[in-house]
Order: C-alpha cells, then structure tokens, then sequence
C-alpha cells in the first residue's frame, strides 16, 4: 500500500474538485493507493473551515507556509490565483514536495522558468493541471495524430467561449484584478488552449494578438458590511471598481511545424458556457472537439472509400479509449470532475514510477511564453517570437 | 432531340413543383430533351388559368377527360386528391399517354391493383411519385445497403412528423375529409415511409396499429362569401366542420427478411415541420436519414476501427454521389425541389429506354395493401397480413 | 449527524456504481449525513473479497440472509438480477431495512405487489433504481411538463438502443438467460423507458408489442476450466448456450391521457452504445433527449415569436437546473455516475423526512404491469390492457 | 410585363448557376418579368457553344466587347475571373448596361473605387454576386440584429472552408494563379466574410493577417495535347507549375462598432466542403451560422426564460421568413442554387423600382479595402487600417 498525505492550497472551485479528485482516484484507478487528505489551506479562517468539513479534510490551515513545513506532507496542490503560484510552488517544491500547480504556472514566463528550476533542482514530480488533456477524447486525439492520422498539419483552431460576464452587474472579483490573475481570459482560457495545441501539433513560433475590456467598471464585490456601507455611498468610486484585464483576447500563430493557428477567449460570448473547442485540419484528415459534449470526438479521414467520407461522431466510451476502462460501460458518458481523477490518478503514477508528468512545469514555461508574446504583441501591434 | 408534351392535372402545391420539375430537367440532366408543358388542368378556373401563367403553361383546362383524349399529349401527370387518382390515370393510360401519379397511388389496394393492370395493358411508362427515393442521400442508402454494408437487417425504424395542425383553428382542407383523401397521415406520410422501407430493405409481412384524430372538429374552410355569412351563422353545423381522417398513424411491422419495424406519422408533432426521419441498424453498420437535413447521411461502420467507429455524417453533395454531377460543387446543398428534376429525369430515362420506372404502379398497389393492413388492424386490434 | 449503514447486494457493475454514489453523496449534498459502507454480498466469494477491497467496503460476505439480520444494517440496496430482487427485498423489509432496490422491481406485477405489500406494512423508505429519473435534463422535462409548458400531450416516443449483442461470439451471460433476469431488453431496457413515460406524463392504458431473437445460439460462458474442456467439446451442447430471452422489443401505447406511445428496446441496434431517446409532442411545444447527450435537453415552444421558433438546446449545467447547485459550474457537465448520487441523495433524504421516495415500490409494481401487458400481446397478437 | 435582355460573361460554374436563376426567377417572383438569355460569352468557342445549348442561351459569342455593345441587351452579368472584372464592367455601364458582378469586385480597392464611379456616373443598376446575402438564415440575422435582438455586438468569427486542395496531384487552374485571380481563398472567400460581416454588423476598421501557401507546386493543366507531350517531358519546368496564390489567409479585426473580429478562409480543411461558418457574440444573445446547413439558423437569446436558455435550431423555412413565401411549405428546404433565384429577382427589382442594389459596387469597393489592408499587413507584419 503506498500512502500519501496531502496539502491543498486553495478552497473554491479548484479545491472542490481537487478534493474530490482525491476522494476517487484509489476507487477507480488503483485501490494499493492511499491518498490522505490531510490539511486544507486558505486565508480566511470560517470559509475554509468550512470547506474542510464539507470535502472531508483532517484539517484546516490559514497559513501555507507553516503547512508546506510539514514532514508528514508528501504533496502540495497550488489551487490559488495565479499571482501566489510561484512562492508557493517554489516553497513546496524547495521543501521536498511533490506539486501540482493549477494554471498558468506563472504570471510570466520568468515566473514559470524559476518555478521550473526549483523544481528540477528539487527532483520531485511536478505537475501543471490542464485536466483537460485528461478528456479521453483529448487523448484519443493525440494518439490518432501521433499514430500520423491527419498527416501534415495545416490548421488549428481554438476557442475558448464563456458568457459569465455579459451581465454588467456581474462584479468585480480576483478575476478581474490583474494583480492577483495576471490577465483575464488571455490567462485563463487561452492557456487551456495553448496547452492543448502545444499537447498536440507541437510548439508556437510567433503569435500577433489583440484584446479588450469591453465593461470597464463594475460593481465592487460586496460582503455584508460593505453592502449596507455602499447604500450610503456618495461616492462612485466606493460603489464601482475597475476591471483591470482583459474580457477578450484573441490571436494568430503560426506553429513550429508551419500550421497556421487560430486563438479566442472570450467571457463575453452569450450562450457559450465552456465552450472549449478545437478544429485541427491536416493533409489527411480532421478532428473536432468541443469540451460542452466532451464525450465525442469528431473525426474525418480521407482514407474512407470516397463515397462515405465524413466526420465520423466517436463516443470515446469504450474500453479501448483512454481512461475509459477505469470508468463505465460502453454509452455511460462521464463528466468535468472525472477529468481531475484522471489527472489525480496520472500524477499519483509519476510520482509511483518516478517518471516525468505531463503536462509539467516546463510545459508550464512554454504556455507562458505563449502568453507573453501575445500581450508583447498587443502592445506592438506586430508579430512577436515565442522566446 | 426527343420532345414530350405534357398535360398535369392538379395546380396546387404539388402542381407547382412538378411545374418546376419540368421547367428544370433538360438543364440539369439531358438537354437533347424538350419538355413541353402543354396544359395544365384543374376544377376551377380563375385558380388553374393564374397557375399557367405563373408557371408557365401554354393552356390550362377544366376537363381532365378532354385533355387526356388530345393525341398532341404525350404525359400525364396526376397531382390531384387521392380519391380521383384511378379514374385520372385509368383513363390516361387506356389512352396510351405515360403516366407519373402522385401518392399513395388509390384508396386502397383493389385501387391500386386495376391501376397497375390497366398500365400493363397499357404498355405504358408508369410511375408513382415517392420523390424521397432521389434523395441523393437515400439513394446512397440503397447502394450501401446492396453492398451489404449493413449485413443483415434488424431494424427499420420511420417516423413522418408535420406540425400544420396543431393550430386548432386550422381549418377542414381537403385533406381532412375522408372521401377525398382516403385517410390523413397513414396516406400521406406513412405511404412515404412505406415505400422508402420497401425501397430499402424490402417487403412488409404483418402490421398491427393504432390511429388517433386529437381534434375532431375545426372550422370551415372560409371564402369571402362564408366569410361574411359565417359572423351571421346561428349553428355550429355552419360554423365548424368534422375532421374525418386521424392527426396521427402508428404501427409495428415485421419484414420478409426478418427485420423489425416501427412507423410514426402525425400532423401534431409540434416543432417537426417535414421531419421524415429513418434509421436502419443490421448487423454490420446503421444509417440514419432525416429530410430536414436531406444532404446528409449518418453511416456507422462496424468494418472502422473500434476506437475510430462512430456514426459519419456525409455531406452526400460529391460527384461520386448519385445525382449530384448534375448539381453542384462539393458543399453546395441542394433542396426539396431537386427532387423532382431527379425523379422526372428518371421518368424520361424510362420512357426513352422502355425500361420499369421506380416506383411503379406495381410499388403502389404493395404500398397501398400495407396501408391497408395497417388500417384493419387498427379494427380487429390484432396483427394483420400484408396482403 | 445522521449516520447510516449499507448492505450492499451485488458487485458488478451496478455494485459498483451504487458503490461510487455512497462514497460521494456527503460531499456533494449533505455533509451531515454519515454513510457507512458496512457489507457487500455476492455469491463467489473471491470476486466479491476483491469487489469489497477496490469499492471499499468494511466487510464481505456471501450470504445475504445472514447480513440482512444484522441489526446494524440500516439500508439494504438490492443490485442482484431480477429473479433474486423479490425474495432478498422482501426479506430485508420485513428486517425493517429501508430498500432501494434495482430495477425491473420483480420477474412480473405479481411479485411487485408483494415487495409493495411488504414495504408498506414494514413502513420503511422503498426505492426503485430508476437513475434516469435523476438525470437534470429529465428532472427539467418533468417540471417544464408539470407547468404546462408542453399543453396537451399528444405523442410519446421512447427508443433504448445498445449494441453489444451485434457481435455473434459474445457468450451467453446471465441477462441472456429467461430464468434469471425474467426478459432481455423488455426488463432491462423498455423498464426505463416506461418509468420516465409514467414520470413524465402518466399511466399507460393499453399495449401492443412484438419481440425477437435474431441470434439465438451463443458461446457458453468460458471460465478458465470449461474453456479447457471446451476445446475437447464433442457436442455442440457443450460450446453453445440457447439465448432465451429476447434480442429486441418493440410495443405501441396508448396513455390514461390520451397520448399516443411507441417504445423500443434493442441489444442489436449497431452504432448505439446506451442510447435512451425520447421524444415528447404536446399541443403547445415538444421535447428531446437522448442519454447518450445527457446534458441537453431539446425544447421547441410555441411560445416563442413566430420567426424565431426553433428547438433549443439547453445545455443543463445552470444553477437554476435541478440538482447542478450541488455540482459544477455553468457548462462543466456532468456524467451516468452523477446520477446516482442524486438519486441515494434523495434516498436518504426520503430516509431523514420520512416523506416517500420517487420512484418507488408502487412505481415498479405498475412498470412491471405494463411489462407484463406488452409480454401478454406478444403471444395474443392483439391489444392488452394495463391492468 | 418588363423584359429584359440578358448577357452573360463567362460559363463555367458561375454560368451555370446564374443561367439557372434567370430560368427561375420569373416562375417564383414574378412572372410580370420576362428575362431573356439572350447571349452568353467566353473565350473558347467550343465550350462556349456547349454552354449556351445546354444552359439554353439564344446564341453565344466570343467577343464580350461586340456583346456589349449591341443595343438589344439591357444586362450584363460578369462571371469571368477577376482580372477581367474592371474592364468587362466599366464597359458595360459606359454603354448603360445594368450590371451583376461577381466577386470580389476588382483585383483591389483601387480596381473597385473606378467601377464604382463609372457606374454612378452611368446611373445604372450594379450589384455584386454575394449571393450568400440571400441565404434566409442569413437575411434573418440581418433583420433579428437590426431589431436589436443581440444587444451591442461583442464578436465576430467567420471560416470559409473548403478542401479541394488537400490532393496535391490537384492541377494549377486559373484559381492558383494571381495575375488571374488576384488572390486565393483571400479573394475567393474572405470577401464573401467580409460582405456578410459588413451586412451583418458594419463596417472593419483594422486588421492584421497572416497566408500561406502549403503545397508550391502543382501539376500543369494538361490538355490533350499538353499530356502527350508531357509524358516525354525532359524537365520539371514542363510538368509542374508554380502557385502563385495563398492555400490560407487569416485575419484578425476591429470593427468600427468596436467588435472583434477573426477571419479564416482555407483549402486545405480536409472534410470541410463548402463551411462558410459565422457566429455573433452579443450582450444579448448569440447567432451561429454554416452554410453546409444553410436552412438553419442557431439562436441564443438573453431574453429566454433562465431554466430554459438555449441555442434554437431556427429551421427557416416558414412564410414569415425571408424570400420563403416564394418558395415551399415548413421544412421544405432549399439549396445553393436557390439564393441565386433570390439574388436575381432583388436585381430586378431594383431596376424595376429605380433603388439601389444591395450589395452594390460601394460595397465591393470597401470589400476590397478590407481585402487589400490584410494583404498589407501580410508585408508589413503589423495592424493595417482600412482606407
């Protein structure tokens, strides 16, 4: 029985399935496992508190440094905003930990390069949560184009599509605050995209870019106290905030193996939810995904017989899809969470074999050199080297 | 150059589309074919002399007797209510000119039956008009399924679902009436269905079915003149008028080959404008169809590799595509009204070549015996013999 | 906190997402609710030993008489075939264990009433596993359909299609044989349809159903000794098994409303994995689903402004959506193990309020009657009535 | 009854299809009009002549400039390739022909700025060949966004996909080479984007983009003659032929609204036909559309209930759609060729009335604009205005 003990910095929504993730992977990948979910970390004390119990940690902590000193910790998730990702990574990993730090990995590329040193330096597994290279059907896709399925790339084309902002009385949280995020969509969205891309056609050689805010200020968030303080506010700036990233960021690549690419994140697109979606046309087929019916992957190859060519709908349910004999029956489609118990079960095994993760702080610096060319380029207005 | 001269008789929805069928086939198919449309016939005047002007006939005529006699008419086509279709191509044929009847071909089989004797007699072309058979994608269906890409064939499922009537103030139409129709939706579209399953997969055996009329009185149909007589009307008898055939038509089949079927038509599917959806699963693949979506075919293939098996979705607009040379470039979808160029091409070819058209009188006297079958069942409540 | 211990009866797939639903259902719903994983039970005791270890479980055994008197037994889930459910389900009532029991309720209405009669004196909380019902997008149907958004309900269509039984060498295993699961796709299958016609628009008054074995010889199922012995076979009752329960099942309906039904059931149906599909028409809009999408739910209304109507899809992933407050966020969907723990979620809160669960014991006793109509019409080749 | 004279310049796919609709226009619009095809024009006598008996032209020549000037031609219609536009068009409006012009307008903004002052000067009817304009879905989003039923517009993407290029054994055409066709899926794509973008939403203010050409060399055109003397062709020269066109161009965009916009047009999207995809991102709903599908229109609105927000599958083909009354009842789709019909009849209709085409040659000019400042970006590697 191997036995592991874990902290987890961050109690919202990455900390809800993280936990859960925990909860589940010894059930459905590897009952010799043992993940104790051992302390739950967050700043302010009742909400964390309060995650503990629901998500069933031993215990709670406001103070991660204290927690990460921990000799009985063998692994630390990084689930908090992205500004805090490198002290704490760069700590845990320095204390002998084995990390996985959701993403991006940095709010730059200088960020994710110190990161990843410590680590290396560290010898411990690290891990960057892209759950969703862990979609069977994202997998599928990867092994179809390795095994040369579409053959050369020509296109890829991402979008990343949420509407959780077109209601302007939305207001203002650490999303929208670029101290703590870093960027808004451009970080959250397209580095899921730039990961994926990266996953599957290979690395980017320079990007042109733009993007903007469309809802400038919004409501500042209001707790009890501030909500009866701003209905005797005189003044805007206590009832409004300013909404310091971006709500959409779009841009062109071109990729290392001459593909051209296309990237959108929006979280003004009313009626998308998660629409994560992907097109990838080679010389000689095509896939498509959507992460909102993450089950299928759609598929088209020239090596039909011309008169029944099409995009073919795969249910990736089957037991010889990947993950998907850990899961159900052939139909029984499954969901996001299952998503981080794949990654969970991953990490767990890199940890068990020594080797590499994937995707891993160095993928981590690559997406964030993604990143920063892109924003170089907005500020540009021309094409800029991913370097 | 082959010349035919042509008398229709009828003028409405479907008097349209032959018209256009007609204007259409030597531009599209053979233009060493004239096609001359010479009169078009119908009861009353002022509707039938506007629709040769609008559609371009050279005469139009109120006595069908009289343009069937003309020895300058080589064709006729029959697009009247169900009830007149034997007398109308009894007598066309007896005259020798080639005929093209609208569906279900009678009433009833005995219908049916003396029709078909008299066009053998005749040694004319006949051929009923089950314009869904050139459907480029369903007459790929037929291909595959010659080419035993389904294998042995388990189930035929069809469903017909209009939505016309469910506004109950949608009035009695010809449709509606019993003695004129012959019978509502079991006619119109299960005669459909019919055919495109005996075209598919072959014969019908036994049937059991149940019929429904939802809303069993709604107004008179209103011209000018009951318009205004009808704010007067004391009576409901004046007012409102019985539906005498049913909204909707269902039955469970049993095929020759062994083969399962199921069969739905309704005029109250709310949502379902021309929704003629087919699925066929056998041993090796399945195929699912959906007119609404008429340029495509949804083909599962038990021969692809299991983790690439899903149902295609072909774009049937290729050159390699039945019908399609004729048409347009990949991608360029084509319409309800291609249909009829196909089908009255296929016309011509037989009467050029002397060959059988498809479907015959000889594929509506089977479609009618099965509409028959069905409508005793739902009498005697027990399973009836198509025979 | 309320604490609650299970006995759980069987250990294949079923037990293990029963399993799956009592480790997550504090997490996700109530964490003052304490479910204790006291006995899983199977007949061969190094398969349920293993079962035991991978779902977690304090103990095995294999004798379920004997777990069902233990006192600390509060639930007893019964996931074992059907020809066992009466006797085990009954037993454990009378123990005054609350039930949730797997379905078809019994091998026919006979044995439902039983259990019923049995529940209701015992006055214990009985449930029938009916996960469908806990689907969000069919938990939205049943409420859009209780606030009248679909107006009179004219047409119901129900189709459960799967395909593992396509493949001849797949071996007789205990679903394949009559004496103990009672039917083929009739109990397993068209049981599901039935529960969400009833959940959604009520009672069924009358049936007409045929049936079918296509492939009525299998592979006996191999165990490491009779495959041995298998190889010396000399008689072909030695290598094959009969299949006596049906490939497929088909029956029309009609309901208590007026409705008009049609339900398949298919093992054979290539392409479909675990494809349940219904379509429900009303007077003033329709809706669809198909598990295989479980997530969306089609909507049309008449509602809506002419030019606009169109079937919508809802991606049930809103917070408004029944059950998703207890999941993810807007457009992070959800999977068939989700299911199940919204439906033991309602169990034991049926179990806290004392209130009646949904479905329950009542419920399996009139699916089983309908069952029961549709296996009577398959011999008397006419209509029977639900009763 | 109006009369009007017809010449048509040009007879390969574009001949075809708007032979067809002066067929078909009156049949369906308005049969006051009489269009005769009087002459139809091309280089190559032999084809020209096949041409003009199978599209049913009354004569054809091979000197558009004699054509032009006869006096008993009220129409020229410009299906040539690009390089020919300006002078066949300046022409014909110097002789006071109305004209219809293919796509895009000029070979530049330069180009289309001169025509469009010659046809202004010449008060005469111009109009551009957008047919995609026509498409009712697409009209229907025009009307549903004028009505304000997207709210302020957020976002714009476009693809325009096609993959006849995907063989490479593919021959050089006049589409491959830019001294005839200006550009590739640049001009032969983008610009039908660009118009529907500009239809839809307003005028781009700036762009930046990026092309490539995949596959450089290509086989020769072989005519009888070229073939035979290929097979003994001692050097590469002789056998292939250089392309001198893009494979792919792609553009990012600001519109003067303020949306952004991403535009890509490809022929190297393997699977992808005809996918002239579009979808508008607004603060209250969202519209998605793909030519491939062309009946349909994917509507989001704000305005919808929250529990059931969806995208609708707006099939258009109801009366109160646009041009439908012309055409057939509900769920009688149309294809490609009927916005040609549509096209046509607005023309006429226009110089029936005396008011301006839609799009016209403004709207080809500042097609071209849009056109030529991506073309500049491509060289200079940043942001161009559009002027």
């Amino acid at each position: 029985m191997k036995e592991f003990n874990v902290a987890l910095i961050g109690y919202n929504f990455m900390g809800k399935v993280h936990s859960y993730a925990m909860n589940n992977v010894s059930f459905f990948f590897d009952n010799t496992v043992k993940i104790t979910k051992k302390v739950i970390v967050g700043r302010t004390e009742h909400l964390v508190k309060q995650a503990a119990e629901t998500y069933g940690w031993e215990a709670y902590a406001t103070d991660w440094r204290q927690v990460i000193e921990r000799a009985d910790i063998d692994i630390v998730i990084v689930a908090t905003p992205t500004a805090s990702h490198m002290e704490i990574a760069v700590t845990a990993v320095k204390a002998g930990k084995h990390v996985l730090c959701e993403k991006p990995l940095g709010l730059n590329a200088d960020q994710a390069k110190e990161m990843l040193d410590a680590a290396k330096r560290a010898q411990v597994v690290h891990m960057l949560g892209h759950n969703y290279r862990r979609v069977p059907a994202v997998s599928l896709m990867r092994k179809l184009i390795e095994e040369g399925k579409l053959g050369d790339i020509y296109h890829f084309r991402g979008v990343y599509l949420q509407d959780w902002l077109t209601d302007p009385s939305f207001p203002v949280n650490w999303k929208l605050k670029k101290e703590v995020s870093g960027s808004g969509p451009h970080g959250d969205l397209n580095s899921h995209l730039i990961d994926l891309a990266r996953f599957l056609i290979g690395e980017i050689d320079r990007v042109v870019g733009m993007k903007k805010t469309f809802i400038k200020k919004r409501p500042k968030v209001t707790t009890p106290q501030s909500l009866s303080s701003n209905l005797h506010a005189s003044s805007d700036a206590e009832r409004w905030d300013e909404v310091t990233v971006e709500d959409a960021n779009h841009f062109l690549a071109e990729f290392k193996c001459g593909a051209m690419g296309t990237f959108e994140s929006s979280r003004l697109a009313s009626g998308r939810k998660n629409h994560e979606g992907i097109e990838i046309n080679g010389s000689k087929g095509s896939m498509v995904f959507n992460f909102e019916r993450m089950n299928e992957l759609h598929y088209w190859s020239k090596d039909d017989a011309v008169d029944v060519q099409g995009f073919r709908t795969i249910l990736v349910t089957e037991d010889v899809h990947p993950y998907i004999q850990h899961w159900w029956p052939p139909g029984h489609i499954i969901g996001y969470q299952n998503t981080f118990v794949n990654q969970f079960a991953d990490f767990i095994q890199a940890i068990v074999t020594g080797e590499e993760a994937s995707p891993n702080f160095y993928d981590g610096w690559q997406g964030n050199k993604v990143l920063d060319a892109v924003t170089r380029s907005v500020h540009t207005l021309t094409w800029e080297n991913v370097e």
